[in-house]
């Protein structure tokens, strides 16, 4: 049973097992409450934004599939995610089954902060785990029923998802302890959701009939694209500005660097298309809007302004560029998902390497380390990599793996 | 004149009529104030809903009606709703017009919470007033036109919300006394607009064309189903997070079961519908998510997340069998608002009886409740059972009566 | 590099250039992060109700340019929009670079308030400046380029924007060291970006065809012109709220007046439509709401509700009869943005000079203002005239110049 008073100052008392105090702060409590909101709404924008880019006969399948993989990785992150991926007996790899059905999450301080309970942490944390699953959902669009799509979720979650969130976020996990620095989630959400959808490109082989009738893949309704947009831009905030795990000026510092990578990411990408095609579009701003979000997102936490411009110009020219490599490469990616999510996820992921400070990781008064190349700590961009290429390759080989098993 | 100052901690600190200290968290206030926004949104959430629902000529009239619903009760909540539902001094079934144009509702503590000042909650409460006035509303979709449905939004809120209002939360309000539990509103909102509905629907008589013509009445645009099912998801975290009127351990834990119920209801249904009709569909999902919202609104502040995962499947259970009454007892409920709400409102009612445990509600290190069955406090079943049926019996009564007499 | 920790209340604690201590209170930063979001989405919303009253074939135009709007403000602001308005050694009527590059923006008090970061405050701010552009380039819809619009964005946030927000929020500007009243911007966001609009339709004259096939002007999506004022309403109250800058009680009371001047709005426009056409439309109810949220929005921090009534009423009858400006004028303001900002923004100057009451700004605990008409603060109506009249004609002025010159 769970013992709970305020106090005067009107912070929130917990006792643990042995009777020690623990104090939470109602400010951020309620601040990750409403985060964690937003994450949740950023679920239904993947669905409408590749549901705006699709044809529109299977346009509604897209928006309904990303809300089905909400419901399901919600149970699976109750039933055993959550004990999987953050459990605090956890190997290097990944979790156990202590928390299964969250018996024994409550009270007690979670494993990013000891400033929140864990039952809120489990919370927050199930929203990242649901969008993953719906971006890497978004490559059997066109292709799958809805049946076998969440039979996916539940298990690509479970094989996939867990043991990345485990190895990147648990105190535990491998690249925790090597010092890989990733803010909020450039590897476990889009390395890992992009890479995804790379194998699955590859392993379904092309949509009947691409190729020969092109023009009938162009966007049915871009409006929808726009308003994906507009939920996910909306609810980064809550992703990466939550990711401080308290309302301090952390999390403000990652709100501007994700609102300014976004903006220029959106504008580099419009130029891009502008020069080599002389046209520009929405949906050209909107995929930039998104490459600059994802590139910045292992970021938010460890950089400054002008950096993020850089993340912007940088994301939103890799993505662009790499939206061209399923031509080169033979693979059918109709919605870009590798280009922009795995790509973009890299670029972030060395980018960090190269540009976090300790200065604006110590934002919060806690967070100490030792930077990257702008602070002389070249090793870093070492670990960034370790980091993307094992998430690359796992990710990768297992969703491969597991689509040959079923 | 209200007399304010910030203490050395951070709080709020007002000062009551007698000089009396009163010390606010701004944690608190800031939750308060975002989650009202969320059940705002709402509104419109069940408009976009209804207008997906509907055939194409009445779609725009569907999410008019809910907005104008908002418009009109937010000028009844001034004008004496509020007093009527929450003055000090009510009677165990209504209240007075001590706070007539909200005159004196200031920085006194509210109601419901000592920690937030009677000016958020009145503003809160607002907002769940507006909700199931457009529920209720919508059953005169497709057969009103505008002006009536606002006269009627205005009267019945003030003669079927306002009472139902009063006698769940406020102090004096006999359900209150008895020991009822209902966290965010199983009966005034979702009981009292689902018979609402029920009464219209019977009392008005069926559509013009309707049986004869059956394929006309499918939905137009399941887009829009989709987006209003989302702004509903959404802001659920809001109506039963911030129905513990604090970001405590309590508002956590209602947000996970209400996600998770969520969840499962909406899998629930998909899987009756697949099990009868051997297809299932977005609609199907939507209703089914919706139908585990509202069963778990009045529980969500009393129960465990293994709890959850019952209500959501008992909720899409009943809710989806109960579509077929309209077959049964032939009356037109085009929207399904009775099943929908009525019969998720009460069984979500009875499983609280169930299902209430003393140590959740008291993650908020405040609220002492006996429990229910769970707990071996058997008799609070028939509280539950009361309470929901005086909500149906009241509620159609006062529907009926008040269409016969204008 | 910034200096912070957490005290035992749960505080943040930053230290300044000179080791004093400044105290962050976690509440209040949650508030404004969550509030700037809020305002964040306004800004689409505008592209969507902008997008929902135009020919389909240039509604998608519309949307697009006010996400452009927030990309391209978004650099601007980082790149000296901030430093412009609200840099601390700024003249009366502009300010300097200091802040290029938001260089040194972090852990200092913020200009409006003590108790939240600049870091912060530049953000939320940030939000501010990108709406209004949003708005104003509304103007060039279905006359302009997206390039052009871009540019024109960029210029005119910089000549016009930054100089009103300076007049009227920094401390040195002439109207706020006058004692000008305004609260969320009726003169920066309003009277600015309303009165751009009309001297771009006069400068730009009519689109070819107006007034020869009227028809086909028609609103070409009405549930999108409700979607976007759904997320206007919803944002709205982070732009009113959070302008408060703390969870305070004077927050809550902003909400309250902004939701009751809503809807009042909405009902009176509707009503006045009735009477003079005999019909009532959604787009109606929606422009109504506009006119109502524009028309409290520089008072919002300083009336009670009953005064909220009136702004509703009045704010909604002014703009209402203000749209037929354009036919006995003969500017084509199509999307009447001169007539709901312009006029909204200047009747709510003038009615919050005979409205405001120093017991309502005092809401914060800190506020000391001498009031309006109803505290015999007679003199504060010029004040207020002053204020409109100023912003009015600088506005125009140099907007026209400004097209003049390129």
């Amino acid at each position: 049973m769970v013992n709970v008073t305020y106090d005067s100052s009107g912070s929130l008392i917990a006792y643990d097992a042995d009777g020690a105090e623990i104090v939470y702060n109602l400010g951020d409590i309620g601040f990750i409450i409403a985060t964690m909101a937003l994450v949740w709404i950023m679920v239904p924008g993947v669905g409408l934004f590749y549901s705006g880019l699709l044809r529109r006969k299977n346009a509604l399948s897209m928006i309904y599939t990303a809300l089905a993989s909400v419901a399901v990785v919600s149970f699976q992150w109750f039933f055993w995610g959550y004990s999987l991926a953050f459990s605090d007996s956890a190997s290097a790899y990944i979790g156990n089954l202590k928390y299964f059905g969250l018996k024994g999450v409550l009270e007690q301080p979670s494993v990013g902060s000891s400033r929140i309970p864990a039952l809120l942490f489990c919370v927050y944390q199930l929203m990242f785990a649901a969008i993953t699953a719906a971006l890497a959902a978004g490559a059997i669009a066109e292709r799958g029923r809805l049946g076998p799509v969440l039979v996916f979720v539940f298990i690509w979650t479970t094989i996939v998802y867990d043991p990345l969130a485990c190895w990147t976020w648990n105190p535990n996990g491998w690249s925790f302890v090597l010092g890989g620095l990733d803010f909020a989630g450039g590897t476990p959400v889009h390395i890992s959701s992009g890479t995804a959808a790379l194998a699955i490109s590859v392993y379904l082989g092309k949509r009947r009939g691409y190729g020969t009738e092109r023009l009938a893949y162009k966007p049915h309704n871009t409006t929808y694209v726009v308003l994906g947009t507009v939920f996910l831009w909306f609810g980064w905030f809550g992703f990466n500005g939550g990711s401080a795990l308290s309302a301090n000026l952390r999390a403000v510092q990652a709100c501007i660097v994700t609102n300014l990578a976004a903006s220029v990411g959106a504008v580099t990408w419009m130029l891009w298309d502008y020069r080599i095609e002389r046209k520009w579009s929405a949906v050209g701003f909107c995929s930039g809007a998104i490459s600059g979000l994802v590139a910045i997102t292992p970021a938010s936490g460890f950089v400054g302004a002008p950096a993020a411009v850089l993340f912007g110009v940088l994301g939103g020219t890799a993505c662009n560029f790499a939206t061209q490599l399923k031509f080169l490469l033979g693979y059918d990616d109709a919605l870009d998902i590798f280009a922009t999510h795995g790509v973009g996820g890299i670029v972030g992921n060395l980018l960090t390497g190269l540009f976090a400070q300790a200065s604006v990781a110590g934002f919060d008064g806690a967070t100490e380390i030792p930077g990257g190349w702008l602070d002389q700590n070249y090793i870093q961009l070492a670990y960034q990599l370790a980091d993307s290429v094992a998430g690359f390759a796992y990710s990768f080989g297992v969703t491969v793996r597991h689509f040959i098993f079923i």
